[in-house]
């Protein structure tokens, strides 16, 4: 699992840098978080493929979290795309979305489907690749996380191995969910000869916009990669409090909280142009951190 | 007046091309003319001021010319802007936009208005400087052009002249109307001696999306510039049709029929990597001709 960072900057565009949005590729499978305005111009200068893009996410109403998204999907519906477009977010997006679309007399090209966030928190997707859970952050409009589980592709073919037992290429997948092999001549293979133990599943917790709160903690546990918005640094900790923001050092904390191994920080304020001072805040009690950079891709 | 491209693109940005927009600049005030997404990153990027802007125009309600607003506006607010701003456009686009505030309690800092475009067309603003006037072209949707007239400032003053005369300062306006001055001791300065001629008035006129149509000549005779689209190039005249674009031939035909004096083109279609072509097939018979680029700045 890997992220690449489109937009890491607060609600105005300073800097070279975009509002929020980031795409999460899974054996690529592209998930896209949030999506602030110039979204797809971004993607394209990556080099992100829209076509392997079949989820996105929106976390709140804020416009920096999705005044990209109406361009988006209008393009991938001019480009002719068939494959279908799995969209979640708060219920009142889908109103405006409808009424853009309604206007411009635009018939999407693909299936479309849209899934409300519940208050609550709750699963949002679950296939055999990854699983998406939401849940609610604290921000001054109703806002939500994402918890990205990469799931396991189980055990590690050894095709050397495989081939010396004369094992069919058909019995692969089965070898991969831990099962032995029994030839025609009798001869048990045990898994363990001709496999080794596959990656280990990986948890990408994602927290934009948020006033520092232990209360969503239970759900970011034991995340490998948190990305938590650092929209100021500690210097100005009560105007983040007062914003329903955070800051790079409650960032950290909350990286110590839940125990995760690797911190990515975001959402920096237009007032600052220099973001190395976030990492160096942050990494004071949590050296794991890294102020992201975008167009950087960041291995979770 | 001045005009500088932000966006010369069609529906699908590429190439590094942005969708539709471009800001007009009459002594210090700004007018935009459409808002494709990502605006106000280009306006920042080349060093337009917002707060320079009062008067915005968007032409229809395809995404290409207006997904950018939602943006600029909100970008505005957070700036504590307390300048007016006035909105010109469909009516359909202030349900959208007033949707989108409310469902982020979003409540702008500064006196807006929003003015729908009459489907006859008519004029919109006019004051000392400027007067902008909205006409219907022929698209897939309602669609306007505008005409932009920056008045003569008068006549110009000769400051030594004025100073041998002794002709105070607080007569200057009513010499750049054409008055004589009448001294006290008698004597009537004729305006001639102490000014002369002003700066033509010019005529800027603006139409995307249109298909190659007669219909609008009128209101566009005599511009000094037009802004004419090209999706396409003539091959695809029937493709241009179709869609109820035009082609670079059909702009310089346009441009002729009008007396322009100069031709910018734009809306290229993103099948297009080159714009050279658009240029050279226009100039073929309306040598004057633009192909505009992002972030350069014409004069008219």
């Amino acid at each position: 699992m890997k992220v690449t960072i489109l937009g890491n900057n607060s609600a105005l565009p300073a800097f070279g840098r975009h509002p929020t949005a980031q795409v999460v590729s899974i054996f690529g499978d592209l998930l896209l978080l949030d999506c602030g305005e110039g979204t797809q111009i971004q993607m394209q200068r990556f080099g992100l493929r829209w076509r392997n893009l079949q989820h996105i996410f929106i976390s709140h109403m804020h416009g920096d979290h999705y005044f990209g998204l109406p361009g988006l999907i209008n393009s991938m519906s001019l480009l002719g795309r068939i494959a279908p477009l799995h969209l979640y977010g708060p219920a009142a997006l889908m109103p405006i979305l409808q009424q853009i679309l309604d206007v411009a007399k635009t018939k999407l090209a693909f299936p479309f489907t849209f899934q409300p966030l519940p208050d609550e928190g709750g699963l949002l997707v679950d296939n055999d690749i990854f699983s998406v859970t939401c849940f609610p952050v604290s921000h001054s409009l109703p806002c939500h996380g994402f918890l990205i589980h990469a799931k396991t592709k189980g055990r590690k073919i050894v095709p050397a191995k495989c081939h010396e037992y004369e094992i069919p290429l058909s019995y692969y997948d089965t070898l991969k969910k831990g099962e032995d092999y029994k030839r025609d001549d009798g001869l048990l293979v045990k898994n363990e000869w001709v496999t080794t133990e596959g990656p280990e599943p990986k948890r990408y917790a994602y927290c934009t916009d948020t006033i520092f709160t232990d209360s969503f903690l239970p759900f970011i546990m034991g995340a490998d990669t948190l990305y938590y918005e650092s929209t100021y640094l500690d210097a100005d900790k009560e105007k983040a409090a007062t914003r329903f923001h955070s800051t790079a050092m409650q960032a950290a904390q909350m990286a110590k909280m839940a125990n995760a191994k690797q911190l990515l920080l975001g959402h920096f304020s237009s007032k600052y142009k220099d973001i190395e001072p976030f990492r160096q805040e942050a990494a004071s009690i949590f050296p794991n951190t890294i102020a992201t950079v975008e167009g950087t891709t960041y291995d979770i």
